[in-house]
C-alpha cells in the first residue's frame, strides 16, 4: 500500500493513550482490558485496540492486557510507552513500572505492591566545574569520572588516577589530575545529596 | 565449549556493575569508558569491558559508552539494566534514565539537565475494596477500571457503565456495578493523592 502524503508541519498531534493492565492469573486483567476498550471504541466512538499476550510471561501466573485507545486509525497495536499502568502485585509493578512516560500514571494495589520503583539522582555542575574550574570544557569527561568513583565506589580513586594518567594525551597529565580532583570534591560535597526520585 | 556444572542453590551471586556513561559527542565519553574499564581491571584485577555503540544513537552528536565490571567471568559484553548512569545532556537523560535499575543511580549535569524523569503513582485499596466492600475479591478487576477511569477519564464513566453490563455474565451485573462504583469513589478519594515519584 502506498503511504498518503503527510504535511508533517501542520499535522496536530492525534491523541494516543496507552494502557497496560496487569495482575494475577484470575485477577480478570483481559476481561477488563476488553471492556475498558469497548467502552472506547463501542461507547465513544473512538478507535481502540486491545491485546493481550500469551508469551513466557502469561505463564507463572501473571496476567497483561494493554488496551490503545486513539482518535486516529491505529497502525501499530502493541504499547510502546505506557500513559498508564495498573499493577495489582508486586512483580507486574517491578516488572512494568519502567515502561511508563515521563509523567505516566502508575497505579498500583495498595496491600500487594509494597515497594515502589525508586531511582536515585544526583545533580552535579561537571560541564561548568570543567569550564570554569579546570579552564578546560574537554576536561568534562574526567570530572564526570571522579565524580561518579567518588559516589559509587565502583573502583578505588588511587586506580582510576592511574588510568586516567596512563591514557590522556602527553603534556595534559597535570590538567587531568586536576579535572579528576575536582570530580571527587564534587562527590564527597554531593555524598549527602543524592535524592530518591 | 562445554559448560561447567553449576551449583546453583551454593552459589554465591557474583558483583556485576553496569554503568552507561552518555552525553554529547565531544564530551570524551568513549575516553571515559575506556579509562573506568582500565582502572577496574588492570589496576584492580578485576574483570570489565567496555563497549560503544556507532548505531543510529551514535549519530546527531549523542555519545554512549558502556562498562560492565565484574569479579567473574563477563559471558555478555552488554548492559541489561544499569546501576549507574552519567548523563551530561538532556536527551540522554530522557533516553536512558529508564534504563537504570530499582534503586540505581542517575548522575545529570546540573545545567544541561533541568528536567528529571518523573512517574506518577497512586496507591489504592483494590483487591480489598473487591473483597470486602463488594462482597467478591473477582471484581477487582472492575474495581480497578473505575479507579482508571475515574482517575484518567480515558474514557468517560458513562461509557465504561455501559461496557461493563454488556460484558459482565448474566445476574453479576448489580455486583459488578457497585464494584464499579467504588473503583470511581476510589479515584474520586485518591486524586489529590497522586505523587510523584
Amino acid at each position: 500500500m502506498s503511504q498518503p502524503e503527510r504535511k508533517k508541519s501542520k499535522e496536530k498531534k492525534p491523541l494516543k493513550i496507552e494502557i497496560r493492565l496487569s495482575g494475577s492469573g484470575g485477577q480478570g486483567m483481559i476481561l477488563a482490558g476488553v471492556i475498558l476498550a469497548e467502552a472506547a471504541a463501542i461507547y465513544e466512538g473512538k478507535n481502540a485496540v486491545q491485546t493481550q499476550s500469551y508469551g513466557p510471561e502469561a505463564r507463572g501466573g501473571a496476567s497483561k492486557s494493554e488496551v490503545i485507545i486513539s482518535d486516529t486509525e491505529i497502525l501499530y497495536p502493541k504499547t510502546s510507552r505506557l500513559d498508564y499502568l495498573l499493577a495489582l502485585n508486586q512483580v507486574s509493578c517491578d516488572k512494568y513500572a519502567r515502561d511508563l512516560k515521563d509523567n505516566g500514571l502508575l497505579i498500583v494495589d495498595q496491600d500487594a505492591v509494597e515497594h515502589l520503583p525508586i531511582v536515585k539522582v544526583v545533580s552535579l555542575p561537571l560541564v561548568r566545574t570543567a569550564r570554569e574550574e579546570v579552564g578546560k570544557a574537554v576536561t568534562t569527561n574526567i570530572v564526570s569520572l571522579g565524580a561518579l568513583v567518588g559516589l559509587s565506589g565502583v573502583v578505588s580513586r588511587e586506580a582510576l588516577r592511574k588510568a586516567v594518567l596512563s591514557r590522556v594525551p602527553k603534556g595534559t597529565e597535570k590538567l587531568n589530575l586536576k579535572a579528576l580532583k575536582l570530580g571527587f570534591k564534587l562527590a564527597d560535597e554531593h555524598q549527602d545529596k543524592v535524592t530518591e526520585l
